[in-house]
């Protein structure tokens, strides 16, 4: 029988990406990925402070082994900020918005951040955080998901928006978390067991 | 025998402040303020849920009324942003790095809010909001306290770094949180027993 990771969502297409990325992996070592539809209040505080109290906040709802993902899009030259606090700030100003709170900064440069958790019963959190390196420019491309069309990866001169999936996931931050979690499922196929 | 109403804060300095302006007043009505040190993480969300969510976990500590104290800053420009977060903002970029993300935009007008909420046992919590409405300039001033140079209020040419204390407090968000408070308490005096 597949053992059950619980993914902490309330959102069908993350459930739905990461299954598609992981889960034909997950399968081979016997655990299938699933969804807990718990709407967890984050936390102020560093990208890994926010994404440990929720992992340990979803534990306690079951005794089963659950999964949390986190974002942060982090300016240079802001030291970091937005980082975790990315989603109010598109959601007050847009993405046009961020691209004119970075106009006066010299240094364009941005690193986004995929933060994915996991917490087993009875063990410790082990947060797998993927990272891409890039600038913020104007807004270009017609996939509208996210900064997707504002954040153009170093070594490219296309924005996320403007890429084919398949090369966005190749380099992406959320692609590189992924990669780490099925590197470490695999050098460890008994851990959730 | 005087009723306490516990300020939950590790800064002394809080706790001078909030008796100095509230002390006296509290006394005839037979309440005094005292300190809890007690470090509460802040969630993410509107300065109205956060500071309701401290208030609830602080009164779960004791049997006993329990205050707390929480100031944003509002870019107009920036739909209400930092808010909350401003000091996290003013810890990774400074006062001059705040500035400068507000360079690109033509409106500089800010709001200041201090909230003081209150939680009296087996009572819903009472949030006191005071205001004061003001824009974001080039640092001035000699009191180096938060971002009080870079906020000049609306009909005055000094920011509040350049005020004698006695103007601002006058004027100043948490000045018209605390004369709030005060009200309430003259209205309501049997309200905390």
């Amino acid at each position: 029988m597949l053992k059950t990771l619980k993914l902490i969502t309330s959102n069908e297409g993350k459930l739905r990406e990461m299954q598609h990325y992981l889960g034909p992996e997950l399968q081979k070592i016997g655990v299938q990925l699933d969804k807990l539809p718990l709407e967890l209040v984050e936390i102020q505080g560093t990208s890994d402070e926010i994404i440990k109290d929720k992992l340990i906040r979803a534990s306690e709802v079951g005794d089963f082994p659950v999964v949390c993902e986190d974002t942060s899009l982090c300016f240079y030259s802001w030291n970091g900020l937005p980082g975790p606090y990315i989603k109010h700030f598109k959601e007050a100003v847009g993405i046009e918005g961020l691209v004119n709170m970075l106009q006066q900064f010299s240094d364009k440069s941005a690193r986004a951040e995929c933060r994915i958790g996991i917490k087993v019963p009875g063990k410790e959190p082990i947060i797998f955080t993927g990272t891409c390196e890039g600038s913020i420019v104007s807004p270009r491309g017609q996939n509208l998901f996210g900064w997707d069309p504002i954040f153009q990866p170093r070594g490219f001169d296309q924005t996320f928006a403007e890429m084919p999936m398949d090369t966005k996931n190749t380099i992406s931050h959320r692609g590189n978390a992924m990669k780490l979690v099925l590197d470490y499922f695999q050098a460890n196929p008994n851990w959730i067991s």
